[in-house]
Parts: C-alpha cells; structure tokens; sequence
C-alpha cells in the first residue's frame, strides 16, 4: 500500500525533529498575520466568557476569595502563552488543583485567613519551582510512573468529592472535610439547616446548566447552527446562569434572606507580590506540591498531546515542564493560586478556532478587563451559582468506565484504580494519589519478581520455538527448553533458582537444560551470580547449562564477567542451533 | 552427555519436591541415632567455646549488658533448631543486628538504662513477629528487593563502623555515634584520654587474634591437622584470650589502673518475661525492626542455602521466616535481642561435623551452663578483649571487592553499592540501607522507563531478525521493524511513542512499522492506549502497525480489548512471515 498522503508524512516528521527552546512562541509570532489575529479574537472572547465563572468558581472551591480566580487566570496564560509549546493549550486553575489546594492548604491554615491565601501563593510558588526544576534536570519521564488508571481513577474520585464538596453551596448548610464520608456526614448534620431560597437558587442554576448542555446543542443545530458552533454557545451559558442569579440577588435582596453572596471582591489588577518564605511551611507544603504539579503536568501535557496531534503540532515534555512551572511561579507573584493546562477550556480555545498562544494572551487581557470592570457586580453574585457551575464541570471528570475497562483488561490495572478510587474518596486526595502511585509500581514490581517462564518446544517445520502448553511442539526428552520472559534482576534472581530446580524435578532424563533468553533484557550483578550458582549447581548434578538467543547488550556483559569461564555448556546464538547440537 | 551421578540427581529432586511443614525437625528427630548425636555433640562443644566470647561480645556491640548476649543464644537457637528448614545454620546475635540495634535503641533510650533494655527485647520481638507475618503471608519475596550488591555494600560499611565503634574500647577512651565521621571525630578528640593499660590488653588481644588467624591454621596443618580440624582450632582462640586477659585483670588489679570490666553479670537462667506494650515505642522501633529483619533474613537465608547445597538439603524460604520470626520472638521473652543466622558461627557448625539441629540445641545448653556456672569471672573479662574479638570477626565481613566487581560488570549495580556504603558509612546504617534499596529500585525502574529498542534486520539465509548495529543483516525500505526490548507498561508507555516518532523521522520511504514483541512480557493498559495512539497516528500518516512474536499471554489480553479491531495492520506469530509478507 502507497501512503496516501506522503507530504503530510514528511510535514509530521519535520516538526519531530524540531528542537526545543526557551521561548517557542517565536516561531508563531514571527508568523502573526491579521488573519490569525481574527482568529484568535474570537477565541479569547468565548474562553473569556466561559473562563470568568470559572475562576470564580474554581477559587470558591480552593477555599479562597473569589478575586484570587480571576488573578491566576491573566499572568500565568500570558507567561504559558510565551514559553509553552502548545498551540492551543489553556492554562489556568483547573478543578482537581483546585481541590488539592483545599486539602493541602485546609491542613495548615484557617479557611478565610490571609495565611490561608498566602499558603495557597506558597504552594503555586513551590509548584511551579518543582515543574520547572525537573523540566531542567530534563527528568519529565517520573510523571510516567502515574499510570494512566490511577490518573483517571484519581480524577473520577476527586469529581465526586468536589460535586459533594459543592453540594453545601447549593443547600446553604455547613459542610467540610477532605473525604466523601467527611464530607457526607457533616452534610447530612446539617441538612436541616437547609436555606430554601439558597436551594432554590442552586437548583435553578443547576437545572438550568444541565438543560442547555442537554438540550441547547441539538436545538441550536436544528435551528442551523454547525455542532461546533452550537457547542460554543452552551459553553457560555453560565455567564447567563451569573447574570441571572446576580440580577436576582439585586432584585430581591437575596443577601437579607440568608443565601450566601460572594461579597466583596476589590477591584483592579493584582499586586505584584514576592511570597513570604516560611521554612516550616514550605516543608508541610513540598509533598503536596510535587503531586499537585506532576499532577497538572500530566493531564496538561495529555491535552496539549490530544490536542497537537490533530493539527500535527508537536509537544517537547520537557518545555511543557518549564512553561507550567513559569505559569504557576507567574500566578504566585501575581496572588493566585496553582494553575493547569485544562481540558475543557482547552477544547473550547482550539474549537473556537484558536491558531496560536495569542488568543490565551488575549483571553487574560480580558479576564483582566473583568478584573477591573466587574468586581462591583460579582459581590451579588450567590456563591451557589458557582456551586452550580462547578457541579456541571466536574461531572465530565467522572469516568466510571476505567473501572470497567480496567476490570475487563486486567486485574493489576483494576487494582490500581480500585486502590486509587476508594482511597482518595475515603482518605482525600493525596493519600489517594499517593497510594495509587504506589500500589501501580508495587504490582508491576511484584509481577516482575515471579516472572513467566514457558517451557519450548519447536513447531515442527520451523525454526521457532513456542510455549508447549499453548502450541503443539517436539521436545526432547535430554533436553529441558525454558524461555524466561522477563529480565532477570535482583527481584527474581532467587525465583529463577526455584523455577529452574521446580522444572528439573519434573522431568528426570534432562542432560541439557537450555535457557532461552530472547526477551532477557538485562542481567544484573545479582541475577548473575544466581546463574553462577545454577550452573554450579547443576554441573553437580551433571547436567549442563546452555544459554540461547543471548541479546547483544546482555551477552556484552557476561562477558566483562567470568561467568562463561565456568559455564558447563555453550551460548548459543539460535536456539534451533542448541537444540539441533544437543538432542540426542 | 550422560549424568555421572544420576542417583544424586534424583535425591536432589525429591528434597525440592518435599513440602514443608510446621515443624522441619520431625525428619531428623525421628532418624535421630547415637553417631548422629556423637557428631553433633563434638559440634556443640565447638561452637559452645566460639560463642560464649560472641555473645558477650556482640551484647557489648549492642549496647547491652553482657547476660542479655547469653540469654539471646539460649532459647533462639532451641526454637530455631525445632522450626527452621536448614540443618546447620546457627542462630544467634550477630554482628550486623547487633550494630543495627544499637542504633535503633540509641536514638530512643539512653545506653545504660532499664529502657535501653527493654527497648531492645521490644525491638526482637516486632522483628520475630514481622518475620513470623511474612512467613504465614508467604511474602517473604520481598526480601528480594534487598540487592546482593545492596547487602554486600551495607555488610561492608556496617563492618567498618564496627571496628571504628570498638576502637574506643581498644584505647580506653568515650565515643559515640551512629556513622563514621561520629564516631572518628569524638574518638579523636578524647584521643589524649587513652589509658595505656587498656591500649595495651587490647593491642595485645588484637595482636594475638590475628596472629592466629593467620599463622595458626598453617602451624597446625603443618604438624598433621587436617585444614578443616586446624580451622577449627583456631575459631576458638578467642577463649584462650579471654581466659589470659580475666586472669591478668584479676591478679594485677587492672580495674583499680582505669581498665574497663565487663562488672556484675547476674548468673542463672533468663526470666520469661513478657515485653512491655508501648504504643509510642513501637511505631519507633516498627521501621528499624522491619529492616533487621530483612537483612538478618537475606543473610541467613543466604547462609543456609549455601551450607543447604552442600549437603542436598532444601531450604524453604518461608519457613525459614517462621523459624527465624519464632527464634526472635523466643528471645524477647527470654531477655535477649535480635538474633539471626551467623554466617562464621553457622560455618564453623558445619565444619565441625554438626549433623542437625540436635547441635544447636546442645549448643544452648552449653551457652546456659555458661550462663550459670562462668559469669563471676565475666566480672574481671576486659571490654578491650570483646572489642578485640569483635573486630576480628568482622573485619571478614569488609568485602571491599564488591565495589571492583560491581564497577566492572554494570554502572547501576556499582551506583547501588556506593550508594549504599557511602550513605552507610557517613548517615548510619539505616538510611544507608534504605537508600541503598531506594536507589536499586529507582535504577530498576528508571531502566524500564527507557527499554533498549533495535531496528532488526534479516539474518541473511536464515528466519533470524537481530539489531541491524550489531549484525549484518537485510532490510526493506518500505519496513521500519523495531525490537522492543522490554516489557511495555505505564512508565514507558510514552516513551513508545516517542522512540517510533523518532525512528520514522529517520526512515521516510517507510509504510509498514512492524513491532517484534518477542521480548515483551506484558502490555498494561497504559501502554495499550499509548499504542491505539501510535496506531491512529500512524493511520493518518498512510502508515501500518503490525505487531509480531506476540507471547500467548500478552495476545490473550489484546484479544480482551478492542485494540486488533482497530489495528492498521496485522499480528504476525513469526516477525519472517511479517517481513515476507510486506517487503516491496
């Protein structure tokens, strides 16, 4: 089959091979055209409107005042927008972030104090630090470690905790904790102290939300709208939901009747502001911000990835690092708070057809402008409104289907996302992650230590050599045949003595025992002197030990050992050859 | 080739086969005779007279008072000697846990105090319990994360910390601490404070332990012993310094000139008693038990496989952790502290003939005679002579060879062990064994991150693929055929992705990738995803993903998920058929 579109082939490999560096915006501002400038207007002026609730909302669910929102939504998109390699990437707070600054920050201030907010700066300070040191030790690839189950558990879990989390907002009770029982319990205490007006207000809102995501896009495509288009316009609808409940709080006074405002946001650009150093606070702070950043890194980058791959724009992991880690330092001298590449605001900056990083640098300009020209209405606006919007965001987080797929794919996968769920639901999100992280290495390193060994026989006709209880092969009774599917390591050095004796005991006429060593990546220092051993061992016995299928890395080091010296029998390149020179 | 020795053969198989059961001794107990017993009792007396100076001697090391180095050689040895699998192995304070002990039970008593005690009593009975959890739960694997550099290493720089701790008993003078910069630095500056009397026992003590270690075997051998009879000879030597130093601190009043005694030694039996329960005190020691128990596991396994292999005999592991865990929990009742099986004392049990475990038992009652008739002239034994003993006995366990091997067979292996010696020698033994097996680990996993991946080629006139930078082979201009040599799992995952971008980049003609699996053991689901990505990706580039050599139970998952509907091209159970199929 030809490639049907070569040129495209080469375009994709071009941009592989372009090489990173400290300001990637250079090569698109270089290129701005006014074309691109309309373009990424229109961009900015639909995330603009969609970005204000959020930011709001998102520091109403950090426990911080709503104006820290607004301002972690203007430096950090213009620094990210500079030194990023994304295209159409939004950065910004982003809800699972928003979460953990709650937990981390909860634990070591007093929700509503100034140390509380200058806790939460300290932590996007330490953040971004962190991003951008392991950006420039170029070490991105530990943010691998969290697998992609334990990513979309921990996500799935922290959805419900933030929708129960939200759920005070919208009944006007009293509610707190980091956990879903936490959270359930102090809820279901206080849930006679219901505010009717209050719920009345969330549920319009929530009703409302649900509604047009439900109904708007399918009405407004019959009325002729493309999907696209129609999508857009939903994505805005909570700058209607605000709007309303702003007018109606004006309306009827709504503070007097007890249901809670937002209240009073200062108006203006924030301060520049250096973080206060506190040693004490930094080392309670340091683990939580090392989640949160890998944590951000890795849905941030998955995006920016999702989102180059369809205009064949290429992400370095490494610059994404620096480029987060400077948004996250820009947003703590700024007063705001962690921040993140997000996905659905993303999906509407490149749906809304953004071409470049100027439509994030034109969506601060306007989160700025609101900055400086809304606060004075924000103070009606009722904070379960918010709640309302949140609810709605978070509940695309909730995938219940990993579980499934996991469950249906394999066991250690489901563990880990069985492990990841109910942990961070029952024990808040950093015990969650962390257990998550752990158990996912923990069984991969368990798997690693009782590897799988399959005797081999050769398909007749061939020269291959197969499992003998998966295929029908010849064996030879002198001969006992053992591929090791796994490299053998420290781990399961011990359990290579077990398995090779286990197997001897079963078959009683082996001279030869031949291990096949095709999928034999390595041999550490250990792992050797355990085969040192068998082989002595065996020789005892009278049997010889033969090695097949060597790769050349490995062969490389036994023989910077004396391991061949004292080997009984032979390494042979091709396990046909081993066993057409030793069957009897 | 025909087995010489096809009977041993078949012994050695039927011991693998035998099943283990509570009780390991029932087998010997049972055939025991009157020679059995003769051997066994010329063993005891043997290893008695190593022992008794051992004991006291490691009781020092500990930090303990000298009857708790009797008391933990009594009843441990007997609980071992009914529950143990190894025939010989003998239990008993060792050098390593002794050392461990004291830094443990430092940090959390004062040296000297009823506390210090029974924190030690405290730390033998969570390490037996430990040990005894492991066995039942039948996890003693993860004794195999210790690496045998990580051992070698820790042994090595645990061994000068030893010498470098007794020093001060060899001069006379105070010095504390847990690492070697302590430990040089207060000895040096009480340096002026050394007591020539004590200097000059112990110079003398040192003096003639090593002159026979090194000259005496020789001597005797010469004068018709054989080498074992004259090896043992010599391991009992230090008796003969111990009988020459008490009867010199005795008549010339070397207490009244400064000289350091052993003192008051209550005689008698130990009490049972049961530990004190201290919550507190628990979740200090729970770490450094966990630890001691490890690597007094590794290392006694390790003894008993060796002297096991000698003579046929299986060890199983997890009883070997309920022998050892029972023979813990015996010495905390019976006032001892941890105890594990010596290499050098279980050596010398072999050499002496000792045919089961009746020895070890026999050895009790020999250490308990000494503990009721020999301890009022412990009064007048000088602490010099114990440390003399002490070095002596460790300066076998510096194995600085480790550190040329490692280097010269693989970096990471070296990196562990200096890791583990250097971190151990200036931080104290615990975090330098932690670390030593954080940073094995770490350079496991970092490994696995970056998998070895070769472009293979065709091995001209036969069905072999191998790397086309170590072999002469043939390949298509329309194939790009990639070996992936490991595993593919969350943390390479992306990795994948990157190294096939980063291949085609280099190979435009390329229309087919085909990816030989023969050394992929396992696909998780992280890594599944990353490849319906590149098979996507590479859809939209006119190329094809086929994989082949896929093992049984890795195709066996694909088959579970939907990714073989999706695939651009096709799963090839040989890479030559692929290859045959596709070449141009």
């Amino acid at each position: 089959m030809m490639p049907p579109n070569a040129g495209t082939k080469h375009a994709a490999r071009d941009e592989h091979a372009m090489t990173s560096h400290w300001l990637p915006c250079v090569p698109w501002v270089r290129a701005y055209t006014r074309v691109t400038l309309g373009q990424d207007l229109l961009a900015a002026l639909i995330v603009t409107i969609m970005l204000v609730p959020q930011s709001l909302a998102y520091a109403l669910l950090a426990g911080l005042p709503a104006e820290m929102g607004l301002y972690a939504s203007i430096l950090p998109l213009i620094v990210y927008a500079l030194m990023g390699t994304s295209r159409t990437l939004s950065v910004g707070p982003v809800a699972v972030a928003s979460l953990m600054t709650a937990s981390t920050v909860g634990g070591v201030a007093q929700q509503g104090t100034s140390d509380y907010a200058s806790a939460a700066v300290m932590l996007a300070l330490l953040s971004g630090l962190l991003l951008i040191g392991l950006g420039l030790l170029r070490v991105g690839f530990i943010s691998n470690f969290l697998s992609h189950p334990v990513v979309s558990g921990f996500i799935t879990a922290s959805g419900v905790i933030i929708g129960l989390s939200q759920l005070r907002h919208i009944l006007g009770v009293e509610a707190h904790g980091n956990s879903a029982p936490e959270l359930l319990s102090t809820l279901s205490a206080d849930l006679l102290a219901t505010n009717p007006i209050t719920l009345a207000v969330g549920v319009s809102a929530l009703g409302f939300l649900c509604l047009c995501r439900s109904q708007l896009t399918p009405r407004l495509m019959r009325v002729g709208l493309s999907h696209r288009a129609a999508d857009l316009v939903t994505r805005t609808t909570p700058i209607v939901a605000i709007v309303v409940t702003i007018s109606a709080a004006v309306l009827w006074d709504l503070e007097s009747h007890g249901v809670a405002l937002v209240g009073h946001v200062p108006s203006g650009l924030p301060a520049f502001s250096s973080p206060i150093i506190d040693s004490a606070l930094i080392q309670q702070l340091l683990l939580p911000a090392g989640l949160i950043s890998l944590i951000g890194f890795v849905e941030s980058v998955s995006v920016a990835k999702t989102l180059g791959a369809k205009r064949r724009q290429r992400i370095d992991a490494n610059q994404e690092l620096i480029g987060l880690g400077a948004a996250n330092v820009a947003s703590a001298i700024s007063g705001g708070f962690p921040v993140s590449g997000g996905f659905s605001r993303s999906a509407v900056n490149f749906e809304a057809g953004a071409a470049t990083q100027g439509a994030s640098i034109l969506t601060a300009i306007g989160i700025a402008c609101a900055a400086i020209f809304l606060t004075p209405a924000l103070y009606f606006l009722p904070k379960a409104t918010l709640a309302a919007t949140i609810i709605i965001a978070v509940a695309s987080l909730v995938d219940v289907n990993i579980i499934k797929k996991s469950w249906h794919y394999s066991r250690t996968d489901f563990i880990a996302v069985a492990v990841t769920i109910s942990l961070t639901l029952l024990l808040g999100v950093e015990i969650g992650v962390l257990s998550g992280i752990a158990v996912s290495i923990g069984l991969h390193l368990y798997k690693t230590t009782r590897p799988h060994v399959a005797i081999v026989g050769n398909l007749p006709g061939t020269e291959h050599y197969r499992n003998i209880d998966r295929h029908d092969v010849k064996t030879h009774d002198n001969i006992l045949a053992l591929r090791i599917d796994q490299s053998l390591y420290f781990a399961n050095a011990n359990y290579l003595e077990d398995i090779i004796y286990g197997a001897l005991a079963a078959h009683e006429e082996v001279e030869h025992v031949v291990l096949m060593c095709s999928s034999v990546n390595e041999i550490d220092l250990s792992a050797l002197e355990a085969l040192t051993e068998i082989n002595l061992r065996l020789s005892e016995l009278g049997i010889d030990l033969h090695l097949s299928e060597v790769k050349g890395h490995v062969m490389d080091g036994l023989e910077r050992s004396h391991f061949l010296e004292h080997l009984g029998g032979k390494v042979f390149l091709h396990h046909h050859a081993a066993i057409t020179e030793l069957a009897r």
